[in-house]
């Protein structure tokens, strides 16, 4: 560890004599307070904004009127039509072998339960492939349980294997013929908050009620399923899917000297989870690009545009939320590089380029100008995130990614948990720096940047 | 630190040389799997105990049955009559300045909010004092806001003082003509997992509807209450009183050597709250206190009885509680010393005593044979427990407290998270090992065993 701590000190002294256009990070950028003030007001005066919802509604009218005063150009509000869920009364208990209230949340695209609730033998099943095992039939009238248990990684790699017990279990089990579906959340902390978000009922399936219950209540269903007593739940779940919902988008500029050169997009999303007040997921990601939008313009215009996008539903809107919308009015307007800020407020410890070869001289200076913020690059390919993927795809653009450290984000994501107080201001005003180091770097650029096959 | 280290190691090493009858510590004492199993147990095959429950009641048929299987002898189910509470639906929502749900539940002893809910101004007090300054009837129709935040410490001292805006703070609130209160719950940790635990409305004061808020939304209310602008609470809290429960202790003899010497009793209580599934308060408390007895008589009976008691409703009984019982029923009988364990599973940090002055021997023989597990003597009195105070009382007993860290106890104390995985079975078999060293030592003590006025 010496060796390389002392390599890559050695390695930014050189890239930061090489790069003269990088601003100086021993002194606080700008930026400091207004990330602050975005995340809580966001979270004090709105709360939580599920897609659809009046608050979603008024948190685009507080967004609009925040980003103009801070001195934004050419804000608009762009709504669309959108598919969308809303949560209904939910519970439910252990009825056998022993009576235990759960703390249950219903999954987005759930259906309801029946009048008086679903009372039916609950079967445990260790992991997903389990499930995946169960003959076809076998859970005819009961209700799956699916354990799994994600554990936290900095990067967040465990979403995606395990996440799965969320997005396709549900699918599996009503093929199964399965009555309802509980899984374990997919989530890394201990609380009694269990974690919501969407499922995807695969076309041809009947979608079933389907939730997740808190990490302790799933172990309380592991011992008991250790015990090999039958076991019943009384589930009630009555959430259900909003089809023609309102949601959309805010975009707003900061112009820059040259608006005939592609912009630079930077995203995060409006909407939240209807369970906490969408501090982290995704107030903080607003509130960086934000921020950091504004401290790279600090000495004057950038040389290229840089336009943030205040994503609606991207939540609950699949392949159809804010990101889509985003393409349909904007498609045809050039962009160079788009980035997202969607993994919370922990602090950026890595940075992923998927920029062309051409631009290698541009990515070793945006590297040059993230080793004082202690931010290594990694090998694997940028992709961007939920709200720019589609004009990512669109344009073929070059990405760059600010890894944030994952380790505590599943403890709070889609939990009643994602609150201000998770969030750290120190660690807040790291990310706005980093992504103020970077867009000073990229919004100055002169030359052609595009996307890379390598990555690199 | 260094050097008094050295001295208590010196010490040790003289103590243990002088204290033949302290088990050797270094290897572990039996109980190793009884105290666990006795939490796992309670927690997976009762959960939740509120007093005079149906859940309460299995919960005695559980323990008599566990104690009996354990060898225990002349094992009985003693039950009473006593005041108890009942929660009922709940929930709550600012709806001005800003609509926000609210993380809300009920405190023991509440009594119903009106149908379809109590819609009022909400008004913040910053503390208890600041409620006591507020003119008398200037709550009229309001609802009472009191936040005073709590912090951890290492032995639990926060909780007086702070849990007195539980305890006391909707006596004031409707003294002064509140409708009804709303307090930042008595806990120190940032999930939306409300506090909850009796208040006591004084003689003569009407009993309001009261309720406590998640730390995260106690910051909520505290900063939207800085924005100076009016607030208004809908509240439903159903909860109400239920005066004539049914609760039971459960009390079981380890036989000494001497009957005619009076014994030693060790308490917990078996009722938990019904939020989470009692696992820290107190089934740790009893499996602590039953592992630790049967560890003391490993190496044959002791010379002295050792009762365990398992108390009924202490945490509605009030001075009604199943502590008053057992003096009812046992107060002719002699007893030497009682100890509780209260106060979770965490590691025993520190020991407390009141004993006579003729015990000093004694005492000096329990804090040797507690050095070697790191446990340091403290100037402050022995006061026991809730469940054992009455008979500490009634005979004047001599106490010695066995002090667990409660850095994080209040995090957990009275919420949907005192749950199983919160345990550490290290710590647990810490505490196991710590009690039994105590209990060999003052259960095989042949001559008088006295109350000290200075307590040490």
């Amino acid at each position: 560890m010496i060796t390389v701590t002392k390599l890559r000190a050695a390695a930014t002294v050189a890239a930061l004599s090489a790069a003269s256009a990088v601003p100086a990070m021993a002194t606080p950028v700008n930026g400091s307070g207004i990330a602050w003030d975005i995340v809580e007001g966001l979270t004090t005066e709105i709360g939580p904004r599920p897609a659809g919802s009046s608050a979603e509604d008024r948190a685009r009218d507080w967004g609009e009127a925040r980003l103009k005063a801070l001195g934004f150009h050419d804000v608009r509000v762009e709504e669309f039509k959108t598919r969308a869920w809303q949560r209904g009364p939910e519970s439910a208990a252990l009825t056998a072998p022993y009576p235990q209230p759960l703390a249950i949340t219903a999954l987005g695209f759930s259906v309801p339960t029946p009048k008086g609730g679903l009372k039916a033998e609950l079967v445990y099943f260790p992991t997903l492939a389990a499930l995946e095992a169960a003959p076809e039939g076998s859970l005819k009238g009961k209700v799956a349980f699916i354990d799994h248990a994600m554990r936290a990684a900095q990067d967040g790699s465990g979403y995606g294997p395990y996440g799965n017990v969320r997005r396709q279990g549900p699918t599996i089990a009503s093929r199964k013929g399965a009555a309802g579906v509980v899984i374990r959340s997919a989530g890394t902390d201990n609380h009694r908050n269990p974690h919501t978000g969407v499922t995807i009922f695969a076309d041809g399936v009947a979608p079933i009620p389907a939730g997740a219950v808190s990490n302790p209540d799933a172990d309380l269903i592991a011992r008991t399923a250790a015990r090999k007593l039958p076991m019943a739940i009384d589930l009630t779940l009555m959430g259900k899917p909003f089809p023609d919902a309102t949601s959309g988008n805010i975009v707003a500029d900061l112009p820059g000297r040259d608006p005939s050169l592609p912009m630079i997009l930077v995203g995060c999303h409006l909407d939240s989870w209807d369970l906490g007040t969408g501090a982290i997921d995704d107030a903080s990601g607003c509130a960086i690009v934000t921020a950091a939008a504004l401290a790279a313009q600090k000495d004057g215009q950038t040389l290229r545009t840089i336009r943030v996008l205040w994503s609606g539903n991207e939540e609950m809107g699949l392949a159809g939320g804010g990101g889509a919308h985003y393409v349909k009015l904007h498609g045809a307007e050039p962009h160079a590089i788009a980035m997202e800020s969607d993994f919370g407020a922990d602090r950026v410890w890595q940075v992923k380029f998927n920029t062309a070869p051409e631009n290698k001289p541009l990515a070793d200076k945006v590297k040059a100008a993230l080793w004082p913020l202690g931010i290594v690059p990694h090998d694997g390919l940028a992709d961007g995130g939920e709200d720019v993927t589609a004009i990512i795809k669109a344009q073929s653009l070059a990405v760059i990614d600010m890894g944030q450290d994952g380790m505590h984000y599943f403890d709070l994501h889609h939990t009643p948990d994602d609150t201000l107080d998770k969030v750290d201001p120190a660690a807040l005003q790291q990310n706005v720096d980093a992504w103020a180091a970077v867009l000073a770097v990229v919004a100055n650029e002169a030359g052609p940047i595009g996307k890379g096959a390598a990555g690199k």
